[in-house]
């Protein structure tokens, strides 16, 4: 069972995913007012439990960004091979993982727009996999690592292109345009290794597959990810990681492509679904 | 009236500050449990006047982060004279702002230790100004940048220095080490422009001046930083914006002088107050 955050008639919810609809789970744990609570509770066995002896209770929902109260969010960039390449600046290949971090206002759910706000016509999309702490820690052991690891879900990891070199350093204008990215449909709870190490992401434009690779040629694998990161700051249960996206963002493309109101995004991983949003301007 | 979050016996309080010790205020707001929802509701009139009524109920306190469930924090960089020069690499003072996240986990209260970690011997000081958000917005125009902040407090932007420039891009891993800055020693009302406009900062280590400038010669002002961020994203109320730091951290003296323990750092900004911090090895 994966879990969502959806709203349907002006209120918010969280539930188990099902073909035939949403099951609510927020009323049967009122401890968890939110899918985030559940996850820093270690709850995700509980809602499933709870969710397979109810009823669907949401038909016609609207997706909202999987955990919207998530506090921290890191991204790691540049961490496929040939990404380094992609900069064209004769750079050596870095010995440690760039990062950044996102407000979860930069992000919203699926199947709702990307927005394009009017001072950039430069929204790049950048397909991830997100991985959700579950359980907390300091300088954590790479063979731990996925111990840490409560569930599974996509970022586009949507990104305002112009606006990420204006300044001296730091990526953080061009990465934190409010719903310029989406995560979502979905939390996967993990379970398995091969989730994580058989996942292969496809980021598709109006069906042109764009990006394309498997997570096992991460230059920095998960597990080190996990390990580096908390070196310097204690994982909390309900942090987010995106992992890292491959080769082939727009603005790499010869030329390059941006994306335009109208535009449909997909972010497919075998291992969890496909994360779908199309693109819309800001009405100002 | 003053206003800080401090722990005494075991618990956790928000009040206000006077000479003789803390007059508890949470009590008082059953609505706001923390410092933080106080500042979000816009509160900060309210809990002045509660205080004028009661007793000091603590003396003997430890000081806390000002707002520890602060969720974003938006760190400037480089934004005095002289701060680009020091890095020494040539590049052109560039036309925007860099800017980079921290999160609330790196900071700790007042009189409190800084934690130098076994993986580096290169943390440093940077003495800032920190605006706390009181009304939110979107693309808010410089002119009313001040009518949306509720209050102040000093920053010690403490950094661990060699793992700023770890990676290709961003300073996230340098800046975000568990207890290696300070926010306090608290949070005082914003209800004059020459609070800002007049302050000035000054850096001791051990008693010798390290930092000495006044915020009037920001490259980038206050006001500005205010209309640059809520460009990309929505201020909400309880936002930090660190508003940067005058030259003269320990990296960039020759040689370089970074701190240890024992040292004791003095951020004093005169229309704020003064964060004092020691240093302490961490104990792994």
């Amino acid at each position: 069972m994966n879990f969502a955050t959806y709203s349907s008639g002006g209120d918010t919810f969280y539930g188990g995913v099902t073909e035939g609809g949403m099951i609510a789970l927020n009323d049967a744990f009122p401890q968890w007012p939110t899918l985030l609570d559940a996850v820093q509770a270690d709850g995700l066995a509980a809602l499933g439990a709870a969710a397979a002896d109810r009823p669907v209770t949401h038909k016609d929902v609207q997706y909202e960004m999987v955990l919207p109260n998530a506090r921290r969010i890191i991204c790691v960039g540049v961490n496929f091979p040939d990404r380094n390449a992609e900069y064209k600046d004769g750079s050596e290949q870095p010995k440690f993982m760039s990062l950044f971090p996102r407000f979860a206002s930069g992000f919203t759910g699926h199947d709702r727009p990307l927005i394009r706000p009017p001072e950039s016509d430069q929204l790049d999309y950048e397909g991830e996999v997100a991985v959700v702490i579950g359980t907390g820690g300091r300088r954590i052991a790479q063979a731990d690592a996925y111990d840490h690891i409560a569930g599974l879900t996509i970022c586009n990891e949507g990104t305002i292109r112009d606006w990420v070199r204006h300044a001296k350093f730091n990526v953080t204008q061009g990465k934190n345009w409010d719903n310029s990215g989406a995560i979502g449909p979905w939390l996967v709870p993990f379970t398995d290794a091969a989730q994580l190490d058989d996942a292969r992401i496809i980021t598709r434009v109006n069906g042109e597959v764009r990006q394309d690779d498997v997570l096992a040629r991460m230059m920095h694998p998960i597990r080190r990810e996990i390990e580096y990161i908390s070196t310097f700051m204690t994982l909390e249960p309900g942090d987010i990681i995106v992992t890292g996206t491959p080769t082939g963002s727009g603005a790499r493309l010869d030329p390059p492509q941006f994306l335009k109101p109208g535009d449909v995004v997909e972010v497919e991983v075998n291992t969890i679904g496909t994360l779908r949003n199309t693109i819309k301007d800001e009405e100002v």
